[in-house]
């Protein structure tokens, strides 16, 4: 297949997966039909079936799709910055510039790894890689002297993680939940547990807590 | 009717929902159907919708019975108790006592609130309770000079719920996650959130952030 043929065929994916999102959004995964995707979509079963299979690979198309994304924006960030900068950054993006539509379909695909073992898998191995990259940046932070290096990075990470996902249900269970409003303390509890960790929760100790 | 009579009711009620809750959590709320619930209930449809007339109505009853176990929990708080001490204990059983289960249900029903108006309205009005009680029992910590009065009781409040809520979700998210390893980390954050309020967030301030 030549480039543009490619080229095409990405775009034609990802065309599916934004119709399948807004489908998903509006009804949910279980209450939206290939149908409804089709007709979203503007293609013929046929031709939809060419690219995905089943609703299950439309959803983790959109799941592998969240990852990249991820990826690219942890991939992204310049290492030589200053790290509070960076962080404040990460959080407004992840808070408050995704979509309702975004962060409706993470819960959703949260929500939908409790049942499905295939999107389970994909979840999850989403969820520890975006730890892994968290903990590595912390890390590096600690090594150039940002941060302290007697933080749990592991507890340190899943409280960010927790925060994240937080803000997001919240989003949901709160309309008038505004998570820019957050970001003044969001950071402030950041930096503290990043610059003063507790002595019973530090990376140091090696006994269980 | 008896209070004997009442109490029987009260008893099928009671059967019914954690029958449905346990359906509910193995095949979310869109594929369940009454004739399971009945199953599980040990109930025939005809006796069964005499106690509830939809799933909905179902869905209904388990946040509202989850709306005021949140409030027997809270008005039984200690008010003499040392403050941080019955935050530790509030921060164990929502985080790591509740089952798999109870944190399923909660996340089906935050979600299902996303498409159906009457589980939105009873979401809606459940979380903005637990903010209310919250802000109070914050505000009387307050009075008794146990936590700073600058603190910004809504932002605090709003921080300690998206904890509890992402607490949930990392449960989901996270096969190996323990929620009680992250209670030192939480109640160091909670300290600092509640004796050292950020000056950009406090209180005090009338200007927008």
């Amino acid at each position: 297949m030549n480039r543009a043929a490619t080229q095409r065929q990405t775009d034609r994916r990802a065309e599916i997966l934004d119709a399948a999102q807004s489908c998903f959004a509006r009804t949910g995964f279980h209450q939206t039909s290939m149908q409804q995707i089709c007709a979203a979509a503007g293609m013929s079963p046929g031709n939809l079936y060419r690219y995905f299979p089943s609703k299950e690979a439309i959803i983790a198309g959109i799941a592998e799709r969240d990852r990249a994304e991820v990826a690219d924006n942890l991939s992204q960030l310049n290492p030589s910055a200053d790290f509070f900068a960076v962080l404040t950054d990460l959080a407004r993006h992840y808070f408050a510039e995704r979509t309702d539509e975004q962060v409706g379909m993470c819960l959703e695909i949260t929500m939908e790894s409790r049942r499905n073992p295939e999107i389970a898998r994909i979840h999850h191995a989403f969820n520890a890689d975006v730890k892994a990259w968290l903990i590595a940046i912390l890390r590096q932070a600690a090594e150039r002297g940002e941060i302290s290096r007697d933080i749990n990075f592991e507890n340190v990470t899943a409280m960010l993680m927790v925060i994240v996902d937080g803000v997001w249900s919240q989003r949901v269970s709160d309309p008038a939940f505004d998570p820019k409003s957050l970001l003044p303390l969001f950071m402030d509890v950041t930096r503290h547990m990043l610059l003063n960790p507790p002595k019973n929760d530090r990376h140091s100790e090696e006994k269980s807590r």
